[in-house]
């Protein structure tokens, strides 16, 4: 098992991206199953300042980089240099097993589209985020933004990847599957809610318990909670600006620290056909920690092999 | 000016009902601008039991009482006797100028949207809630559930109404229109955002200032925030459980505290030819005080002839 590392993604690369490695085999991982993107001599230096010798890891040196605000598209068509770029092509080829990256979210998501087949029988990948429950444990919502419009039976895939996911990754024993909907009943909601009920229910692959409202999203109702990319990507964001203002508040709450996404080490594009995880682009070294482990455990448990069984 | 309250409408009724006006009339108010309707003894035994003299109030004696759960178009029509179809019949009748409830939600919806004219060029009523801001001003959040699915044109409707709602019931100066969406740049979002956007950018009765995201609706970057029914009913139940869960851990923030919707006082059906005021079926006495505040303001400011005027 080899996973790549864009190390020059994020707000305090490389440095945190070095210190992550670091701590990720601090934790008993071998330094044989990563291979680190990006510019090496920078990245050999901040091994050498933290009293490591980089020897014994592999660095592909890459001498361009994609800004945080590079247009998606084109900064991956003119730096076919930079390390998103290198990345995707080792994943692509087989030369590694897994891709992350804590930099430019776009230019992470055209790639995986572009270099990496989707899934056998995938209409459309998601990105998912982790909710933090109420009583303690996590659930995981999706899409939050990848499609913005959906037919029904996108959800339908959203359900079961999402129950995969949650199952193999997260450790949740036949994870519970909610349509967020503005109402309990069957038959509620709007066009592609109420089309999509029916699919959900007739599904054998999960463990479908209806529609779940706004108010049960942060209570332990349902593990899987499924939507379109719009409502999804809004309700993640205000979300976030609960972390933020319990932080500004001074409230020091240990249910809302939860909302520190940052913490959750990045997020899978579920659907395609190899493993690739998406950082945030404030991720420290817990975060690339987490990151790595997030794409070694997908590697381990054959989360996609499983996605790919029940989608069929 | 005549108010009608249905009296046995939520879920301390009639008594937190009367405990309203009671402290509606202790403001200054006239008796005479209201007009009670429910169980006539029941009432006047709760005002006597406040050492209050019913005597000077009009009270339209009501035998049947709508239950929160009972089935709404079912309701209505069997229940002709029940306060809310009296009160609707003394609205459409020209008896009383507006109509307020705690009671059975999906009832005063109705009963509205059937014995009530949408106010002229108005595709479809809609219902919006206020939302605290961190600054500490108040926002206005429109749809937020009457209308599952929309058209771009119902959005820019529900931008205008919103926006002659925040000017002269809210007290606010120019309001600024966000159109809720999931990217800031013009082209970022669904089908209907995309198609929404360019009408807000040529109506000339609103100031709108482009796209918000999930993170910008407890900002106070936009006063009034635009999306379908589908997205701002979870929003808004989502907010709701921010106060409770911040009160149940015992948090005790002011900010937090102004998540809790019911000192709102109800929030208006928008885009009919009079005023209606829903309450939440927990109100209290300061909930009943402010509905039929909120009512009054709306009458006084001629709010529904400058919608009218601003929709053409």
């Amino acid at each position: 098992m080899v996973i790549a590392i864009d190390m020059m993604g994020g707000d305090f690369a490389p440095l945190e991206a070095v210190n992550g490695v670091i701590e990720y085999i601090a934790e008993g991982h071998s330094a044989d199953t990563l291979l680190l993107v990006g510019d090496k001599p920078a990245i050999e230096q901040h091994f050498k300042e933290r009293g490591h010798s980089s020897g014994s890891i592999k660095i592909v040196h890459s001498d361009q980089v994609i800004g945080m605000h590079e247009h998606p598209t084109k900064a991956l068509k003119e730096k076919q240099q930079s390390s998103i770029a290198i990345g995707f092509g080792l994943l692509a080829s087989g030369k590694v097993d897994a891709f992350i990256s804590a930099g430019n979210t776009g230019a992470m998501l055209v790639g995986t589209l572009f270099t990496i087949k989707a899934l056998e029988g995938v209409i459309r990948p998601t990105i998912s985020t982790i909710i933090p429950k109420e009583n303690g444990g996590t659930g995981l919502l999706l899409d939050v933004g990848l499609n913005a419009d959906c037919k029904p039976e996108q959800l339908n895939q959203f359900a079961v990847m999402g129950s995969v996911y949650a199952q193999l990754i997260l450790g949740i024993d036949r994870p519970a599957v909610g349509l967020i909907n503005v109402g309990e009943e069957e038959g509620k909601g709007n066009l592609l809610a109420q089309a999509t009920y029916p699919l959900l229910k007739e599904n054998k692959h999960i463990h479908f318990i209806g529609n779940i409202e706004g108010r049960d999203i942060l209570t332990g109702k349902a593990d899987v909670m499924v939507c379109e990319g719009f409502t999804g990507n809004i309700l993640l964001k205000f979300a976030e600006t609960i972390y933020d203002i319990s932080e500004k508040r001074g409230l020091n709450d240990e249910y809302f620290k939860r909302f520190n996404f940052e913490n959750y080490g990045g997020t899978p594009i579920l659907g395609v056909a190899k493993p690739v995880v998406i950082g945030h682009g404030i991720s420290k070294a817990k975060a690339f920690r987490n990151m790595i482990g997030v794409a070694r455990k997908m590697i381990e448990t054959g989360v996609l092999d499983k996605m790919k069984e029940d989608l069929q």
